[in-house]
């Protein structure tokens, strides 16, 4: 082995989630079945591209502004980043300087844990109870900062704002991060509470009810002091970050309310209706606030029924990791994508 | 003060970039003063927003490929980011974990001290001689690893390439990175030693002649195995990172040599003619080997002169810190734009 091996940062070698070439029902990433608004499209035929040629605006001036006026909050309330994993990873880095411990759930969001370890920072994971619900007071304990999605993932579970308020309310003296990237399916979003408490940030996404996961773009809202200290580790480490055509087609979609809650509906409307036809054929289904539906057949062993839908070219995701072994994370595809799903379940398990 | 604040952490607040909102000649941030290539236009009107629903690929097949193509290296040698900051930031945090210190020049790109101090890896920053050029047995010392531009910014001096080699050859035991973001207005590329030095990486950017700061790529070559430890790393805490958008007009951009090699043509010629004139009221410009020029002025102060340039709709970069106080970085514009700025300074200087 070469010397300069011995300084190599080396992390556990991560697969990519599958992007399968061939024609397939992919109900494995969360993506929204749906295109984006049409008014993404009309931005892209038009755009300037001699723009290009300029380092793009640094505080994403028009994105901002209109999310602001989207969430009725000021521009200096607002921070974008390269999706939310991107807003996400620096609020870790901004936030979460502490000695004492940050608290995230068990089961939740895999890259809490990544980001914690790349900037050192401690941190202890609270069990999810046996419902898969998270345990409020859990998280009343002295620590040095709260993160957790709201629905949460892979569950999908969705706690009410008084219960998320209690987690907040309970801690003033750290950073609690709402990380809401679910919330449009769900119910009412901490958004509500930023006025009320000074400690609280909520972080959203594009990638979901807004279609375009392909362009990453993520965003924090939160008070004015908050944002500046995140503004300002951003700047000093990487000022440019969201591209020109991101600005762009992200100031289109959220000017396009109509077009958003129009896919929110659709999406919800099939959920429900998948969720029916799971349990009539004996699944298992936590209670789903999200665009996928996180389930298991006492009947039927995960792994197994995951492999043979992958074989049909039918993709959701399973991990066979602890307490949930037994768990399939479904995605709300289109009605014919989920009817695909239900003939093939159907076939599988025998049912007339 | 609240008591969460004790672990903010909290940066020295850095103002972005001017991004003079009235008519400017605007010659302060090394932007490139040519549209991108008309192929980038093309792709952006026929690109299907549909796609855009997905994840990107977090491979940036397409894009990887082009690349290879056309640095006549295989995929598995290319990394690309989101700009060239993303992927140096993304080489410390891999490749820069000794505890001896990593070497950089004393007057050099000013990020590397910023990564440095963000991951917390030690540095030495090593003073360039008298005529502001890279001492190389500076670089022979015992050291974590190595980082220069070539050519250097904000000097715009390049070294040869037996220079470079020189110091890639005196440390085989750390990684050397040469960061060339200018290195096609410049001369012979590190690329060429690729084969030949296992611990070299070379990384370059879309900005400058490809026109696309906008559209935020960057992008490294080296062999397999550093790659590998790159991307493993890049999967590991954000895997997607390119947008759609970028990774199509990227694409596009590297598949037009020709546009490219035209672009810089034009640059240099206008470069050339640009010291001429300086040079002829007076200025002493350092040997520029970028699209920029680096320039002092014996008998009129830098800063002055730089705020009336600015007064007078032109803008250039000034930075009065040590050792460069009396200097200033002008980018090569248009003819047009530099013609502009000799008639200020004629005028200013009261050249007949």
């Amino acid at each position: 082995m070469r010397a300069f091996e011995n300084n190599i940062r080396k992390v556990e070698p991560y697969v990519p989630g599958e992007q399968p070439q061939n024609k397939v029902i992919k109900l494995n990433t969360n993506e929204n079945p749906y295109p984006p608004s049409p008014k993404v499209t009309e931005a892209l035929a038009k755009m300037d591209t001699d723009r290009f040629r300029l380092y793009p605006d640094p505080t994403c001036g028009p994105l901002v502004e209109a999310l602001a006026e989207f969430y009725h909050v000021d521009r200096d309330q607002v921070f974008v980043g390269v999706g939310s994993d991107d807003v996400l990873s620096m609020c870790f880095l901004t936030f979460f300087n502490s000695k004492k411990p940050i608290l995230f759930p068990d089961i939740t969001y895999s890259f809490y844990k990544v980001w914690a370890e790349l900037y050192r920072i401690p941190y202890e994971c609270q069990r999810l109870d046996g419902n898969f619900r998270i345990v409020k007071e859990d998280y009343y304990k002295e620590n040095g900062g709260i993160i957790f999605p709201n629905p949460n993932a892979p569950t999908a579970v969705y706690e009410e704002l008084d219960f998320v308020e209690d987690i907040i309310r309970a801690n003033p003296d750290v950073i609690v991060i709402v990380d809401e990237a679910y919330i449009d399916f769900a119910g009412r979003s901490a958004l509500e509470l930023i006025d009320k408490y000074e400690n609280l940030i909520v972080v959203q996404t594009f990638s979901k009810a807004r279609s375009m996961a392909g362009m990453r773009i993520g965003y924090a809202i939160s008070n004015p002091v908050l944002i500046k200290y995140l503004n300002d580790a951003k700047y000093s480490f990487n000022s440019y970050t969201m591209n020109q055509a991101a600005l762009v087609c992200g100031t289109e979609a959220v000017k396009d309310r109509e077009y958003f809650e129009e896919g929110i509906r659709k999406i919800i409307e099939t959920r429900e209706w998948a969720k029916d036809r799971l349990a009539r054929i004996g699944f298992i289904c936590l209670d789903s606030s999200a665009n996928f539906i996180f389930a298991m057949h006492p009947d039927y062993d995960a792994k197994e029924l995951f492999e043979e839908m992958k074989a049909n070219g039918i993709y959701v995701r399973y991990w066979g990791s602890e307490r949930i072994e037994q768990y399939m994370r479904i995605t709300i595809g289109t009605r014919e994508e989920m009817e695909e799903l239900f003939r093939f379940l159907e076939k599988y398990m025998g049912v007339k």
